[in-house]
């Protein structure tokens, strides 16, 4: 397994450290554990990271102390980190941490911070004029950071988008009358982990004929049967990275509506990835997908959002949706290295749906697809 | 998939409503997934339930439409719900339907609200003397109930624990001199699949030699040697219930010192098993291993908890562990119907470690344990 050189962990805290300088912030304290891994490569279940101007305060436990000492003087080393173990509870030694450092407005990341441990640590904090700890909440400032994917984080995606559009090449093969969705998605799973994923990146979905209307469709047991289109959705996490991909077949002969609306999805995925380039609003590279999925009547056959970011997370900004003013108030243009899905889809309840999803990535001047499987309707 | 039946949501939701009474609540926002799956058998990524004492009010989106629908009918469908369709965001369609029913006292899960969240609602809802709605921070009122389990999670569990153990048994089959963790880690998550599981219940755990003394390793490409111990840990998810288990083997001829440590850490295991019972501490549960460690001079060596409960979730209430009184405010006594693992261990930084691993269920008079592999050191 790989993870990102110390140089570009450097690179990464001088950007938080800058944001942290515009908010007038002395530390960030860093709960989400995704936010920790892009920070430190610390892969594990249980840490918190205190990043102030000049330190890299990291606590974790016991379970952790061996991998943390032995990443020391290896080329992926986290750049002056500090490692402080916890012996009780992880708000006790950062209430204490935080006691001993000279700070005074301390952010904490609201969005992953749950109102019970915000009013604990709250309560925990020594206050008063002359040493307080101010807690001041902060949105997505590592999230932000993260969406522009630095030259490390580029190449491992394009690996294991390389590596996905393998394993999806032969995903077609697994799929016949007679055998039921749990037994492919088994079967993809299966190739996900020999093509070198450490694990699937979301439940794999393969759902044919009336079940493939349900966007987000267990596997169950029902068998193929003559004309069905079946989707399958699947991605896989490559060196804590992760990619996505979605191809629709018909097992059989498809039928003249089959076609139709398969050609629709096609139409609005091409349409989709042709609009992205850097500076474009995502909710245009939205509306790309949308607005053709409408001119062929299918404007309500497609509920979900056309795309988002992937990288440590599989659901990552940016989201390529409809304008929501009410709660999205990420950025709205996307910028050369961000990596992102265009997964347009149309489901229609009883019948069944279609979905084609690849993963790009915005250059300078437009956009790579990294995902390189054919588009077409394949008949099984 | 089996579901639990719509009886046993019923008698759920009336737990949930006599701790609302109990506290003077006319409703709970859960927006806790595990819970969510617990009180309505919804299965998928998003969802919000608000529970008053008469009603049962739904949100989701588009994707999971159709499967709640389907539901309608079925034995298991859950009784009284009210599906509201969220076309925005879910914040926004939950301030309207708070605003859309007669509410004061709105209780909210303080540990699955996050601060930004919980800010915008607070916000959002109407206020006013008359009309408006208080939202009061809960703790823990889902997760308390989810502790007992109910007679569908028992028969649930005890299966799956069965089909555990039946992998458990082929699992040293895979273990040889000049295979990597990684490989065998694969292994067991394909036999996972094969006996029935829905997905591995977390990342499993392979690890040999020195890295035996990392209780949360990941499996690498480090190659079996002769004496190595092996901790395999894995679990599965068996109709949304999780179980786990643990066996540490030795490749060849297990040394005197691997002996000696493999016998204190089954010394134990035995003990704290032989501890459980309705009405005990779970904090004598965990000092009834953690003390038989310490006579072999390996307290140092046993860096965490005992045990942990099993259910919707890998790792949930009751946790068996030494008592933390600065943030552990959960019940102390374990009662009848709880089901949680015994999984003392012994890491030796350098040379390698035990862990084994069952899962119990707490019984009216004592404890039945619902896996069953043999506990002797096996050498391969």
């Amino acid at each position: 397994m790989s993870h990102a050189p110390s140089r570009a962990l450097e690179q990464r805290h001088r950007t938080i450290r800058e944001r942290l300088t515009a908010l007038q912030l002395d530390a960030l304290v860093v709960t989400s554990l995704p936010n920790i891994v892009y920070l430190t490569n610390f892969i594990g279940s249980s840490a918190i990271l205190v990043l102030t101007h000049d330190r890299v305060v990291f606590l974790t436990d016991f379970r952790y102390l061996t991998v943390v000492e032995e990443s020391r003087g290896s080329q992926w080393e986290c750049p002056d980190l500090e490692l402080v173990r916890v012996e009780g509870s992880y708000d006790s030694a950062l209430a204490a941490a935080l006691a001993a450092l000279p700070l005074h407005r301390v952010g904490f990341e609201a969005a992953n911070l749950t109102v019970s441990r915000h009013a604990w640590l709250a309560r925990a904090l020594p206050h008063g004029a002359q040493s307080g700890a101010e807690l001041v909440a902060t949105d997505g400032i590592v999230e932000a950071a993260r969406e522009i994917k630095d030259a490390y984080e580029i190449e491992t995606l394009r690996e294991g988008a390389r590596r996905l559009s393998d394993v999806a090449k032969m995903v077609p093969s697994e799929v016949r009358v007679g055998r039921t969705e749990r037994e492919v998605a088994h079967a993809i799973d299966a190739r996900l982990l020999s093509a070198g994923f450490s694990r699937p990146a979301f439940d794999t979905i393969v759902a044919g004929g009336p079940n493939a209307a349900l966007p987000h469709a267990h596997p169950g047991e029902r068998r193929f049967v003559e004309g069905d289109l079946v989707v399958l959705d699947f991605g896989g996490v490559y060196d804590s990275y992760c990619v996505d991909l979605t191809r629709t077949v018909c097992v059989g002969k498809a039928s003249a509506r089959a076609r139709e609306v398969y050609g629709a999805v096609l139409d609005a995925h091409d349409r989709a990835i042709a609009a992205v380039a850097p500076g474009r609003s995502r909710f245009d590279i939205d509306a790309a997908a949308r607005d053709t999925l409408g001119r062929y009547g299918l404007a309500d056959a497609f509920g979900h959002g056309t795309g988002h970011g992937l990288g440590i997370e599989v659901h990552e900004d940016p989201r390529i949706t409809r304008r929501r003013t009410d709660i999205d108030t990420a950025r709205e243009p996307v910028a050369r290295g961000m990596i992102f899905t265009i997964e347009p889809g149309a489901y229609l309840p009883g019948w069944g749906g279609v979905r084609i999803e690849d993963d790009v990535l915005v250059t300078a001047d437009g956009v790579e697809v990294l995902t390189s499987v054919p588009t077409q309707l394949f008949e099984i």
